[in-house]
């Protein structure tokens, strides 16, 4: 067995325009790297972040706190030292605390033989995550372990479900260079929506599942819509109206905000169209006085992978 | 072409626990009977209601009033001539107005030489159910034409989606002889609720969607449940609880209210316990002093259809 693995850890989009707090889809684009090594000297150690300035205390660490979740769990006779290298800035929307998480879990699972499943190593991750966010979810980390589209049926049991991914679908990311706490982006959400709104928004969930299992993308486009969190959490979002007004204009099938933002994604049929939304968000952007960048991608529909060495 | 057309406008359940106003299903063991017949007199003319007493003036009958929505659209040359003969109780939550409004609106169609599609009538049929019940909702509808699990997605415009059916799925329902108007069943509902409930409503309708497209009736178990409604619409239904405990401990995968109630379903895998479902259900509610009466019914995936002469 290996004594060494290394990681591609992939950014990942959570909520999916109506799904709040259940849906997400991965991405290939972007995402960080990490390598877990085993130690004699037992314990978990962060040997090395580049790319962002974030604590390599473990306790203080997204990923350590989810590695020492796992590593107390498991009592390995042995110890992890982990580098890791940043490409997926924090706070960007697109699920950089999950990559981190996500990628010690699944690299310490490995180097010990695989003795947990993908649900349990979600599990140890949203211990993680609770650290970022102050509540534990597993929206980015449940499309970052398992790829594609996942619904987090519930996580306490945590239930995870795969959604299937058309083929021919592409997104479309911006980032505008601001900053939205996940936190923060909580505290502005109401803690009661109307029965008729939820409604409609149960509706556009039911009917995306639909969409993606039967290849549907006339009716991708019908459902993602949403009517709870969007008209809260736009308002964070300088030129949130003119930018999805852009994308949609290019031909995209929907364009909503990434998790709890700032990154909005597009999704289109088809990479022609993805590009082409692409350059919408730019050229209305570059209107604006504030720094952005943009990427095109596949769903990523492996997930967290092992980069050959 | 015929003149004359006789037709099985079947029962639905609406609603599928999780589904508020969206979800329906429809069933196969019983069903009102109707006859249409073209007529030279032009109008609409119910001459017969046999079963339950019900206004034959048209415009005080839901489905007159479809029928009327449809004949003002079409402005044909003839006239029809109707007979209901119900077999579902008025008010008894398993869609009475629907069949009929369906059976009326599908059998002038067929006389006509089907210049509507099913969607088109199921918003002609809409107009007929706004009568019964104070609001114009398609959940009951959408199964009773279009047969198996459908999902409404939205009213307006009509969207209506075939979700199938997983083969070995048989309902029980039971129907405790009380009465409970649908638009008294709409106003004990709250008007808000929270995010967090509505957000476990919505992964619900999703892993309900994914379980029937995946036969998982493991999941469809874990996905039939209603925290939104159930907790009010129970209050009107005297012990809900306890049936519904009976029905599970006897195996059902779930069992929630048909509809606004005061009839309850139960779906389970297989006819035996499907059966056995019926037969907990009968031993409990005959400890109470409330008539009821109980069936099993296959998933009725044809939905409404017409009777060999």
């Amino acid at each position: 067995m290996n004594n060494e693995i290394k990681l591609f850890c992939p950014a990942t989009v959570a909520n999916v325009a109506c799904g709040f707090d259940v849906l997400g889809f991965c991405l290939d684009s972007i995402g960080d790297e990490m390598v877990v090594r085993k130690t004699k000297e037992k314990g978990i150690c962060i040997t090395k972040i580049e790319g962002y300035d974030l604590p390599l205390e473990a306790t203080k660490n997204v990923a350590g706190v989810a590695a020492i979740a796992m590593y107390e769990h498991a009592q390995p006779d042995c110890g992890f030292e982990i580098e890791i290298y940043k490409n997926i800035k924090p706070g960007s929307g697109i699920g950089s605390s999950a990559a981190s998480a996500v990628g010690i879990v699944f690299g310490i699972n490995e180097l010990l033989g695989r003795p947990y499943n993908k649900t349990q190593l979600t599990y140890f991750a949203m211990k993680g995550e609770a650290l970022a966010s102050k509540s534990e979810h597993a929206d980015n980390l449940a499309p970052a372990l398992f790829g594609g589209f996942t619904l987090v049926k519930s996580t306490l049991p945590l239930d995870i479900l795969e959604i299937p991914t058309p083929k021919e679908l592409f997104a479309t990311l911006i980032h505008p260079q601001i900053e939205i706490k996940t936190s923060e982006a909580r505290e502005i959400l109401p803690k009661e929506v109307s029965l008729k709104n939820a409604t409609t928004q149960w509706a556009n969930v039911g009917s995306l599942i639909h969409a993606l299992h039967t290849n549907d993308y006339k009716l991708i486009h019908r459902s993602l819509e949403d009517i709870i969190v969007e008209p809260y959490r736009k308002q964070l979002i300088p030129h949130f109206d003119d930018l999805k007004f852009a994308a949609m204009q290019a031909g995209a099938l929907g364009c909503a905000i990434s998790g709890s933002g700032p990154s909005i994604f597009a999704l289109s049929k088809g990479k022609d169209i993805a590009k082409r939304v692409e350059k919408a968000m730019k050229s209305m952007y570059s209107k604006t006085d504030i720094a952005y960048n943009t990427f095109v991608s596949t769903i990523n529909t492996k997930g967290i992978n092992i980069i050959n060495p």
